[in-house]
């Protein structure tokens, strides 16, 4: 029974996987939610590997990162969540029937709120060069969208894990020249891409310089022409041709407004109770890799649990007095908001 | 690193979709498992409703039964867990390495168990009629799996669910008759087949007896002929002309042997520690529909994350001392074993 007077009465803060499943089990129980996100897309942080594989959600032998943000968005569709991208939520304040949200667009009220921000807000850890900005998006990449950008150019791959070991494989193949710079001769990375990478340093197809960093740019209207690299031990410095810089040092993260939340918060996540996934203040719950508890796994299949558990708790939180039987979808089926 | 030699050291006992996931688990921190179950296939209550869809697996807006277990197989198969079918786990005694299982075919060396049995051995509820085994599988199921066995048929459906429900309403397109047997005139099922029902029985193509339950059986060499019915009100009889019985009764489940292993259990259900699904002894770990905690809900999706939790669990049992690093599989890929 589809109404378009139902007005969402959940919040779920963030569009990753497991925001997006929340709005499926919240729909189940017959609420309708809002899913706020910062970014402009659903996804959270698979977009940052769409096309990654994930090997560990229950059912699927493989799943790419896009194939399951488009199965879950598939699923919760029958329940019509109302997507609030490039939102942010900035505050919650206590009405007499639930929260108001003051969002960076809005005022939101709703019944309950489910936290499912993962890290925070994300972007690329980068380099402390001070003019990096100016060359960001010509000749500075964070991460690779197109590889025939650098066919027959001149490289310089900064980082010590997996992206960078990862791209300076990749990459091999086409560029005219790859220099590998990390603060130390060994990578955290996959002894098989490590094994891959030596092999490649050994026939002249990658550079590695360490123990470098990167301590200068040079060029001018946003191409880059040089850099500067500086040993680690002795601080000497060398100049090396550079059309292209991509430094790989992860992610930062920043949980932004929620700090200010009046929530219980250690070490950058929220305790909850592992049996509800309540937190510290009634009727907000927290979900997923921001979600703590003794013996907690950041996984996104762990986190579809946590959402179902945090949905029949909201359930039982909005009705306090009344006795819920436990039904299966398998018999009743999926009764569209 | 796949080697011949490497055996099994944890026990699966129950191969439904959360045995079949454990195992995967179980692979994903380098353990082999054995998959223990008195049913001849793997699916455990999924082989009840094979074609059913399963609308609450995250990822998947609908899937059916058959298709989640043939994913968890293929799933778990880098693994290689080994699949020990029709065999059951009589006793479980502690050794100074692990356990010996001690079962219906062998004695089996293990580290570690995780008890997945779900509602335990289960079969089909029979009507308390003494001459039903001499009928049963000729003119006598409590499933149906194959629909053209009944075409112009002469049939009597028993009982009050959905599985009744739905099979009058199916074979009613192609019966020569059906008497759908209830002690009430109400029925416990979908208000959608409900309607349907009603709709039939208004046609004539359903004959409904209520409130009614059958008593004898009639017939001979397996080959039912007619079928009284009594009315529970007045308790007066009738006979009536039938080919084929089907009592849809729903399942009756025996825990077995299970009771017998000094574990803890309360209502049918085993107790564990929800944040390690540890049972009362040291080793023995409990997951899916028969292990029970705070809010407890018995969903195929949930049980998942308990082998992920208990997997975690027994890695760390069987490593006391030891600090692991959390790794993720879309990182490190899969190691098979």
């Amino acid at each position: 029974m589809s109404s378009p007077e139902h007005i969402p009465e959940i919040a779920i803060i963030g569009a990753g996987p497991v925001g997006l499943f929340a709005a499926y089990a919240c729909g189940l129980l017959g609420y309708r939610s809002y899913i706020f996100d910062l970014q402009s897309e659903l996804g959270g942080q698979c977009v940052l590997y769409w096309d990654k594989p994930i090997y560990d959600i229950p059912g699927f032998p493989t799943i790419t990162a896009r194939n399951l943000v488009d199965n879950l968005k598939q699923q919760h569709a029958p329940f019509r969540p109302e997507y609030r991208l490039e939102e942010q939520v900035l505050d919650i304040t206590k009405t007499d029937t639930g929260f108001t949200l003051i969002t960076s667009k809005d005022n939101v009220q709703v019944k309950a709120i489910i936290i499912a921000s993962g890290i925070g807000a994300f972007g690329p850890r980068k380099p402390p060069l001070i003019n990096i900005h100016e060359f960001e998006n010509q000749s500075v990449f964070y991460s690779v969208n197109n590889k025939e950008l650098f066919r027959n150019k001149n490289l310089v791959i900064a980082g010590g894990g997996d992206s960078a070991v990862d791209w300076a494989i990749e990459l091999s193949s086409i560029a005219q020249s790859i220099h590998l710079v990390h603060r130390r001769s060994k990578f955290r990375c996959h002894t098989s891409s490590e094994n891959t990478l030596n092999e490649l340093i050994k026939n002249g197809k990658i550079i590695l310089e360490a123990p470098y960093q990167v301590t200068e740019l040079h060029g001018e209207n946003g191409q880059l022409s040089e850099i500067t690299l500086e040993n680690i031990n002795d601080q000497t410095a060398k100049n090396i041709v550079c059309d292209f810089f991509l430094p790989f040092f992860g992610l930062s993260a920043d949980l932004g407004p929620i700090l200010k939340w009046d929530l219980s918060i250690k070490k950058e996540m929220i305790p909850v109770d592992m049996s509800t996934m309540a937190t510290s203040r009634d009727g907000i719950y927290a979900i997923g890799d921001i979600a703590d508890y003794i013996n907690k796994k950041k996984l996104i299949m762990i986190g579809f649990t946590e959402a179902m558990i945090a949905a029949y708790a909201i359930r039982q939180y909005l009705n306090p007095n009344q006795v819920f039987h436990f039904e299966y979808s398998t018999t009743q089926g999926i009764k569209a908001l």
